[in-house]
């Protein structure tokens, strides 16, 4: 399966992923693309994106990239720093960087940025790579 | 401010915790315990849990764990590790510990088990102190 | 091997722990506790102790933890806050706690103390299990 | 004070960064790139790097690069992901790469690579700001 086989069959049933209104921008072997506009309904307590909000988008961005290098991926460890608020109606976009491609494990900085190309999050995740997309 | 009112200003306005369906289990000084239960639309392409889900539920959970030390607290640098598979219906239950209250920072473990009291998640999170509560 | 068997083969050849002045304190399968003594040569500019070397222990409690479940284990992702200043001369205990132990996983809390029970450090390891200490 | 200023002075009595032997190569504000070479007593069980050379090299990179931005800079949070063996003999290089510069914190990736330009280590590194180096 290529990268592009592989993301469009994990987002044509990733409810979640439709709920948040991600758009796939860009996919290529072990990258990916997404953006999202923050609702209302997004928004925590103080009238700002929630936390899992921008962490959700990132985690979907890692997920994407990393199954596209063709391998089942699961997430073992990830982290995100919050650095910017993000406002409801923000137009969020996060690009996947490959750090680490082993052959467990593959490691991947996720940016996130708003409209104005300010960085509103920081993230880092780790997967762990199990079978071939291509194995019955 | 008790800890309880800063808790409940918090959650009223808080959109997305309520689309969420987190319930307040326990509130106190430094302390809250929160659950909510998985939805379908809550789900990847995998038709599990997504990780944006679990990661927002202790998002909350420790938001209003740190706020209700009496300062407003903002997140500096959550991790999250995902142990173990969300399947739609389980009936997940954040529970937070406070590591460290220091005088700029404080840093909270939060646990994320399932029904049958497995845990699914492990989380850390560390938050900058800012001003009271009670300040106008 | 025994937990006590494979930690005390991983120690024998460790310069560096040696070099730190390690102790074990105890060993059990998937536990351990480490002591050291804080020398001036392990201060930083400002005379106190280098992040370095409370690192450094924790790192080795992790190593020999997660060795002794009888699986060599490598370390895939680590995190450490440093939460009270290390004075020279301070004598620090670090005590593993297994959080999960999986098929291909392990993670572990290490919590470092002072000589008078205060936490210096909370570090957070996550290894990658590989052949069994059995094997040739 | 100047970045090489303040940088100076913190490294003159840093005792732990001298046993490491450091180099400093380059310092900027906001930016410190440091090398090493890693000596027999560096290593650990398996007669590779230990953990917390690795580590160390980082954290003093993150000590001098956050405090050359002017104000006292205590770390709050670091995460190390040791991606390939690192051998005695090998010469380190650590250069920091900083992601944000706020008001009360910064946030440092810093890469260890090893003399043949392959990364060994990916760190973060959270920082709090205090007062200025040039305040009494």
């Amino acid at each position: 399966m290529t990268p592009q086989e592989i993301v469009t069959r994990m987002y044509e049933k990733d409810a979640f992923s439709q709920w948040l209104g991600v758009r796939i921008l860009e996919v290529d072997q072990g990258h990916c693309r997404l953006s999202m506009r923050v609702r209302p309904e997004m928004c925590n307590g103080f009238h700002i994106g929630h936390g899992g909000i921008t962490y959700a988008l990132a985690d979907s961005t890692l997920a994407f990239a990393s199954n596209s290098l063709g391998q089942h991926a699961v997430s073992i460890e990830t982290s995100i720093s919050h650095t910017r608020i993000v406002q409801p109606g923000d137009l969020l976009t996060a690009t996947s960087q490959l750090l680490k491609d082993g052959r467990n494990l593959a490691i991947f900085q996720i940016t996130v940025t708003n409209q104005k190309e300010e960085t509103v999050a920081l993230f880092k995740g780790t997967v762990l790579k199990q079978k071939s997309w291509d194995e019955k």
